[in-house]
C-alpha cells in the first residue's frame, strides 16, 4: 500500500478528532475517514456519549452522499470497538458495510477491547494495520489522554493548575491574588477547565474564595463536576460551589451535616487515611470508578503539597507572570528536602506564550 | 533602488555581524557588505579593538579580490564612525574609496557620531539610506545592546542570571543547590559569561562559595572582568576570584586591608551610599564610565533584591529545572508588597529549552 497516502489520510482523521467535544467522554474521541482509490467517501468523529461513534458517522456520511463504500479502506484514530456497550461495536459494523482494510493509529487500551475490534475484522477477511505511525499514535493518545489513563491505571488523567509570579509566588501575604497573571492566561485557564471531567478544589479555597469553581467566558456544552475535599464538613450549605450539585469529599462523618448537604444538591463520601484526612490515592480510585478521564485540579498550596506527595498528579499546567512579588505564599506546600536529587521530577511538555504571561506545560517523571 | 536586494544584503551584512568575537568591545559589533550590480565585492566585519573596523575589512577584502569598488554600494549594519579613535573614520575611508552610496541599518547611538557618519558621505555626494528596515535594525541593536545602552544612559545593560526550580527555589534551607539544572544549563549560562566584559558578585557569594567567576568549559577570547561588591571589605586577600584580578567595591574604607587586596592583584574602590552599603546605581555609572558594555550579575538574593530594587537591571537569563523543591531560598529577597499591582513589571524576550530545563529572558519595563 502506499505507506505516504496512509499517512495523510491518518492525518485528516486526526484532524477530525478535534471536531469532537467534550460530550463524548466518558468515550475517547475518534476520528475516521473512508477512503477508495484516492476519493473520500465519508467521514465522522464522535458523537456526544449514547450517539454514534466515528465510524457510524463516516458510514453514514458516505451513505449520504450515495457512495457505496465496499472494498475502501477506513482509516481510525483508534481500534474501533468490538463490544456492545450504550451502542453496537463498530467493529461489526465496518465489517457489514464491506471495508476491505482498516488502518488504525493505534489498539484501543479499554480491557474490553484491546485487540478485539481488530481481531473480529481479521476473522472476517478484512486487512488490518495498527500503530504503523508512531508520531500519530502519539497525537491519538495525547488527544485522549485522560481516557488512556483511566483504562491503564483505573484513575484520571490529573491536571494541577497553578498560577504565579516568575518568582513563584501566587499570593501577597495579605491573601492578595487578583490578578497576577493577565486576562489571557485566565480565560486560557478556563478552557482548560471545560476540557475537564471534573474540577477538584480544597476546603481552604472554598472558605477563603467562596469560588462558583465552573467554566466561565469560553463556550462549553457541559458543566465539569465539582469535587471539593473537605475532611472535616467545613463547608456552608450556601456555599456557591455547590449550586448545581458537587461532591464532596469527606474523612470524618457527620451524619447531621451530610444530610444538610445533600438537601442543598451535594453527594457526600467519606474516604478517611490514618490521619484523618481524605485519603487521596483512593479519592482517585473513585473518580475513575466514576469515568472521570481527566481531572483538573485549582486549588491552594496544602492540597497541591498533599497531592503531589502522594503522586496524584500527573502534570502541572502553570502559568508565569512577568512579574516580581518578592515574598508571600508559594506555589505547593512540600516538604523541606536535604538533597536536591530528593526533588520530584518532572519534564517540560509545552511552553507557550498567553498573553503577557508564560504558560507551562510539566509532566511528572 | 531595488528594496528587496537592499534587505537581502542588509541580512548578509548581519549575518557577518556574528563572526565578531567579543574582544571588539567596547565598540560594537558591525558587518559590512559591498556589492556593484548584483555581485559581492568584499565583506568584513569588525576585529578586536584597536584593529580594522568592518568598512576597513570589506575595503581590504574587495581591494584583495582585485575589485574595483568605485561606484558600488556599501552595506553596514551600524552608521560608519566619524571620528579618530583608535582607527581612522570609517565614513572617510568610503568616501575616499569612490563608494557611490551607503545603506545603514541604523544610526551610531555614539554622540561623537549620531548622524556625523552619514553626514560626511552626504557632503561628499555619497547617496546615503539609513533605517529603511526596521526589522533589521532591530536585530543590528540587539547584537550591539550594552553598546547602545551605555551610549544613551552611560551605564551597562545589565543581565542578571538566576537559576531556580519551577516552584521558584534557588536553595535548599541547608543551602544546597548544585545541581539544580543540568549541565546543558550550566555550559548556557558560561556562554552569557562569555559574552559580558564584566562579570559581578557580591561577598555573601565569595565567602560561601569562594568562585572562580570565570568562563569555564566553553571557548572564548578573554576573559570577562571580575566586580566583587563588598560593602564592609570582608573579603579573603585569598579568595580564588582575585585571581587574574578583580576590582572590589566597598562602601567603608579601610586602607590596611585594601593595601592587602592590591597586594593580591585587586583594585578597590569605595562607593558609598547613605546606609553604608554600596551606592550600586553609582557603580553602573562607574561601569560605564570603565567602557563595561554588557554586565553579567550571578548573586545571591540579597544583591540580587538590591539590584532590582534599585532599578539596576535590564533583563533577567532565569533558567528553571523541571523540578519541584518545595522550600528553601527565593531567587531574589525583595520587600513584601501590599499589592499585586506594585510588583516589579517585566516581559518576556525569549523563552527555550535548555537540555531539560528551560531558559527564559525576561526584561524590565
Amino acid at each position: 500500500m502506499d505507506k505516504q497516502a496512509d499517512y495523510a489520510y491518518m492525518q485528516q482523521a486526526l484532524e477530525l478528532v478535534r471536531r469532537a467535544t467534550i460530550e463524548t467522554s466518558p468515550n475517547p474521541k475518534v476520528g475516521c475517514v473512508i477512503v477508495r482509490e484516492g476519493q473520500v467517501l465519508g467521514q465522522g468523529w464522535t458523537q456526544p456519549v449514547g450517539q454514534a461513534h466515528a465510524e457510524v458517522q463516516a458510514l453514514r456520511d458516505a451513505a449520504t452522499k450515495g457512495h457505496d463504500v465496499r472494498g475502501a479502506t477506513a482509516y481510525v484514530t483508534l481500534e474501533p470497538c468490538s463490544h456492545f456497550g450504550r451502542t453496537p461495536p463498530c467493529a461489526n459494523g465496518l465489517r457489514d458495510a464491506g471495508i476491505a482494510r482498516v488502518v488504525a493509529a493505534m489498539q484501543d487500551a479499554n480491557p474490553q477491547v484491546a485487540g478485539r475490534g481488530l481481531g473480529i475484522l481479521q476473522e472476517a477477511g478484512v486487512e488490518v494495520e495498527c500503530g504503523a505511525f508512531p508520531d500519530l499514535a502519539l497525537q491519538a493518545r495525547e488527544l485522549n489522554i485522560g481516557f488512556f489513563q483511566r483504562m491503564e491505571t483505573g484513575m484520571p488523567w490529573v491536571r494541577m493548575k497553578v498560577a504565579g509570579s516568575l518568582d513563584g509566588i501566587t499570593a501577597l501575604s495579605n491573601g492578595q491574588s487578583q490578578w497576577i497573571t493577565g486576562p489571557a492566561a485566565r480565560q486560557d485557564g478556563h478552557l482548560w477547565r471545560a476540557r475537564a471531567d471534573a474540577i477538584l478544589t480544597g476546603i481552604g479555597t472554598v472558605l477563603s474564595d467562596d469560588p462558583m469553581l465552573n467554566v466561565r467566558g469560553v463556550d462549553t456544552p457541559r458543566q465539569p463536576q465539582k469535587i471539593i475535599v473537605d475532611s472535616q464538613l467545613r463547608i456552608s450549605a450556601q456555599a456557591k460551589v455547590l449550586q448545581g450539585g458537587a461532591l464532596i469529599v469527606c474523612a470524618v462523618a457527620d451524619a447531621g451535616k451530610q444530610l444538610e448537604l445533600e438537601h442543598a444538591g451535594a453527594e457526600v463520601i467519606c474516604l478517611s487515611d490514618e490521619n484523618q484526612q481524605v485519603d487521596l490515592p483512593a479519592l482517585m480510585q473513585e473518580l475513575g470508578r466514576r469515568q472521570i478521564n481527566e481531572l483538573h485540579v485549582e486549588a491552594g498550596a496544602t492540597l497541591n503539597g498533599a497531592l503531589i506527595r502522594q503522586n496524584c498528579i500527573n502534570e502541572l499546567l502553570m502559568y508565569l507572570a512577568p512579574k516580581l512579588l518578592g515574598s508571600g505564599a508559594g506555589l505547593f506546600n512540600l516538604p523541606e528536602l536535604n538533597h536536591v536529587d530528593e526533588a520530584r521530577a518532572l519534564q517540560f511538555h509545552e511552553v507557550s506564550r498567553v498573553g503577557d504571561d508564560l504558560r507551562i506545560l510539566a509532566r511528572f517523571k
